[in-house]
């Protein structure tokens, strides 16, 4: 294998660190470059990257690959400057969808079992068991149909919820019923008791999931939405939950990272915040994949998951 | 039809009013009569019941069946003069280890990605994300692995996490390593991040699972209780979770119920407490049972689940 010097455009300190340290065991012949000691970007063969300086990645001129560290790359694209020329790679390690089904399964069986309201009646050593509801009770909807949201429905399914997706384009998943397009998106929401977001963030999917979008909902259902901030039009949605339109909002993932202290959502009683902490790259395993995308280029290969810019991912 | 008197001899008011009403819109021939106003017992043909007075049963000298509304039937069994000869039939037990399996997993992925953490975060609007966890990173242990055991298993087993089951007698269950009888319980706790109990409450196992039992759990493991507050001598637990040897309980079921306003456990920052509301025998969908029961046996057939006498279930 020739020289492939590596850059790794993650700014979180330890966390880059520990990523170097994991690539150099698998690239025994790349240099590791860790930022911001760039060095000459002319000589960066590949980047492993997540929110780059914009720009960054365009003065690489002579950039194989960018291999995405997160299931998303709306973080990459946003770059005005970005290398559209250059193929990049979606991190899918199976780790991802695992976390993800854990925590809808956590976010629907919390909301589904009122633990939220148990939590509450401990604050005041309130006994007062509520009716018991079943899973067929409770109809689940996901919204993005991709790896993460067929993993969140294999997870929720044993259950016995009632589980539909829909997504841009048909997909299908043996015991849920899927939708797709725009035009059925009035039909999949009509009869949901929970909405899980997990599309990904494109010019298409900004701010989507709005007012009116969640018009199609039955009264109280709730809203859980681990994908991107983005995807919703969160001042849109405050009527709605103040009014009981919405059951509850359950959000990992915000308009601003991190969420402002002074924004509604952190107090209302009927919002769930989490610190987007649904699904956390492992380096450990992550960087396994970077590595076996990287061999697989310099053996002439090109790696799975290559995105599809007009797309988006 | 013919006219079917049937008795409810549940001693719960408002829940014996539940199951006396959604019997009488099934079963519109027959007249339904509720504890304790039971009028001629010999002109009973059916009774619905948990813990009738000892002797009832004897005396409605015409019974066609007894309909018990839990999975269980010790406690029928246990009056010396319970008609033999006529069958029992126990309720169909899938609904309550599903409840169970819920829960359970509920408690587990709560504790597992830190939510309550999270949930006290959100109430100082404090963004703080924590490293995460993964199920490999966490082993459980199902103390009582029987029907219900082994669904909480089951439902947990496809997260990745490690399982293992404890009980009095050997049971198998693919992929889990099962330990069984008092000399295995401390090989059975010593590597246990959570500790379920699913224990039947007998002679043996009450205040089983105390400050000496616990004392094999490593430093910081948290106790899942959903099954009988008897199994558990609390007061013994108070220094444990008070000084950091136990990370959570989490109680379903309590040593007294309802669990008194000014007992220590509702206010304790790490325990979590629950009005015994796991699994319940919900009479919406249990009433459907044992009225199918009731219309199979009027029509001439004998109903699936009949209890025999020989082996107690």
């Amino acid at each position: 294998m020739q020289k492939c010097p590596v850059i790794i455009a993650i700014h979180y300190t330890s966390y880059g660190a520990q990523w170097r340290d994991l690539l150099a065991e698998r690239l025994t012949n790349c240099e590791i470059r860790l930022w911001p000691d760039w060095g000459d970007l002319a000589e960066i063969d590949y980047a492993v990257a997540w929110t780059p300086p914009d720009g960054l990645l365009r003065q690489c001129e002579n950039l194989k690959a960018v291999f995405s560290i997160g299931a998303g790359v709306d973080q990459l694209l946003a770059d005005p400057d970005y290398p559209r020329n250059v193929p990049l790679i979606r991190m899918t390690d199976d780790i991802l969808a695992e976390g993800m089904a854990e925590y809808v399964t956590l976010a629907v069986l919390t909301l589904h079992r009122d633990l939220l309201r148990y939590l509450d009646f401990q604050r005041t050593a309130d006994w007062q068991p509520l009716p018991q509801r079943y899973p067929k009770d409770h109809k689940v909807g996901i919204m993005g149909f991709g790896k993460l949201g067929q993993a969140a429905a294999l997870a929720l399914k044993p259950f016995g919820f009632e589980i539909s997706g829909w997504s841009r384009t048909p997909k299908q998943l043996a015991g849920v019923e899927s939708f797709a397009g725009l035009e059925q998106l009035p039909d999949f929401l009509a009869p949901l008791d929970f909405l899980v977001v997990l599309l990904p963030l494109t010019d298409d999917t900004q701010g989507m999931v709005n007012a009116d979008l969640l018009s199609s909902l039955p009264r109280g259902a709730s809203v859980i939405n681990a994908a991107r901030g983005g995807l919703i039009d969160i001042e849109t949605l405050k009527p709605l939950i103040d009014g009981g339109a919405l059951g509850h909002l359950w959000l990992d993932v915000h308009h601003v990272e991190p969420l402002p202290a002074d924004h509604w959502t952190w107090a209302h009683p009927n919002v769930v915040v989490t610190p987007h902490i649904a699904a956390a790259t492992l380096p450990r395993t992550a960087s396994n994949l970077v590595a076996d995308g990287i061999l697989q280029m310099e053996a002439g290969q090109m790696p799975a998951n290559v995105v599809e810019f007009d797309k988006g991912y």
